[in-house]
């Protein structure tokens, strides 16, 4: 029963300062006086895409449902304000599985002193939907877009990339914190986060941006679980490519100015690994370079939704 | 392609002065700076729940789907600022689906002047689900509540019920202007939009508000799309019982003080008619009441999500 489930999660949701109003009428009420350059992003996982309940601790899928929305605000730069959440539930034992979700949401809530503010409770006789809207506000310096690389600027990415599906895109931690951090103290003229894949979602900031990309394949920093996998399919693909093309690391890819790139390498300010993997260009397109500077195509890979 | 359709999305979508960044980044940006006590609601609807793909045409899926959202709004008496849509598409003619839902959402966006902010749009082999959150904003009056009804308030509410299946439910005007004419020129304690069951809903108010309402059932306006559905399932249940438990009326359920209501009544001053259904009183729960002054309880009726 929903009134149940809203009153079991008030008694579970600690004060919050932005919110004058939570769960329980027909829409939240926040105080967003500080605020005036809002972000506003919304991600929907579903079970049998993003992740099985068959396999995994319903936690575990609350978890990584808020942890894919909170990487969406680090892409942009943004401070995490307030969430509203909405499920669909399976009829047979939709309320433990609520439950178990927000447990698996609630501490990465008060990890980045984010507001759950509401949601909406449905159920019906298909599989569970998580639909997350998380509000952000950009810090002074403004939102971080996908459209403001520059020829000449490095790519620097966080971590390491490829497969993820052994375990880390479901207990991957969001950059917000790293974004932020970046974003304060050096130029950034770009960012997104890598969900779909790495050359998938660079494919996505040279689109926006209006240039191309050369990646250097030697310094993509390739990740052990990619390693793993490879050796586990023994399909032929390569580690490389693995971690060109899996996609849910959470990740940051950036677009940082010569200077800022070599600052930010020398300094290395993050509990994670900064590294340099190649140089936005003038020519569109995504591109590999060798050591002995030979170019040739990068086709973009990843998921891709297909629509038909 | 999701690219594709952002591609189709943003060449339709209208330019808006709230919008710094419309949809194909990771987050999109809000101007919220002349807003500070704003108002987040969600919500989300299947189909063969909400509606029934294989009866209807998509747009009017679109559109109910968000002019519920809208509705939640005019609950809280708020102005619609910005929105955005989560799709979950059947893989197979999802593209040409979502681009009627969309024709179906975006004249009502451009009516209330929504920015159509960004969305998420996802494919799978299941049926489409639709969650939509839009951000609203309250007046200098403050946002309508659940619980602000006090005994001697009077139960007026717009419009009739009952048989909203027969139609109603799929073009229905959310009372988004209505709320906010009435909050400007009339004390309002408390309010709730029709989406349950009128007495579903009004229950709703009393456990927010603490105190109990005597409904006037003689006074109810019962929609003719009542009459015609009691006559058509011949089932036994009458048309009053129809416009008490139906739901989807989307239409408002408002705590008046006396004073107010009464001048509320005599000016009329929507195109659509007021009308007063009883009493908020001290006692709790829901009773009806008969031109003899007898009061019995009143079940409260309506759409509840089962959740086992």
């Amino acid at each position: 029963m929903e009134r149940e489930f809203i009153t079991w999660l008030r008694g579970r949701l600690p004060p919050h300062p932005l919110l004058r109003l939570g769960p329980g009428d027909d829409a939240a009420v926040l105080n967003l006086a500080d605020s005036t350059q809002c972000v506003l992003t919304v991600d929907m996982l579903t079970d049998g895409v993003d992740f099985k309940l068959t396999e995994i601790d319903p936690r575990h899928a609350g978890r990584k449902a808020l942890a894919a929305n909170l990487s969406d605000l680090a892409a942009m730069a943004a401070r995490p304000l307030a969430g509203v959440i909405a499920l669909c539930l399976p009829q047979r034992g939709g309320l433990d599985l609520a439950v178990a979700l927000y447990e698996g949401m609630l501490p990465l809530a008060e990890q980045y002193n984010l507001a759950v503010a509401g949601g909406d409770t449905n159920s019906w006789d298909g599989p569970l939907v998580v639909s997350i809207t998380l509000l952000g506000e950009a810090t002074d310096r403004g939102p971080l877009r996908r459209g403001g690389a520059r020829p000449g600027d490095r790519i620097v990415v966080t971590g390491a990339f490829g497969g993820s599906i052994l375990g880390r895109h479901l207990d991957f931690e969001p950059r917000v914190l790293e974004a932020l951090e970046l974003h304060a103290n050096y130029e950034l003229h770009a960012g997104i986060d890598v969900s779909d894949g790495l050359s998938l979602d660079l494919s996505h900031i040279v689109e926006e941006s209006g240039c191309g990309a050369a990646v250097n394949t030697a310094a993509v920093p390739v990740a052990d679980d990619a390693r793993r996998l490879a050796e586990r399919l023994a399909d032929g693909s390569t580690p490389l490519e693995h971690a060109l093309s899996d996609g849910e690391d959470f990740e940051l890819i950036l677009a940082v100015p010569p200077d800022d790139a070599r600052r930010m390498l020398a300094e290395q300010p993050l509990d994670v690994p900064l590294t340099d993997i190649g140089e936005f260009i003038v020519e569109p397109g995504l591109w590999q370079t060798n050591p002995r500077g030979d170019r040739r195509p990068l086709p973009p890979r990843g998921w891709e939704h297909s629509l038909k």
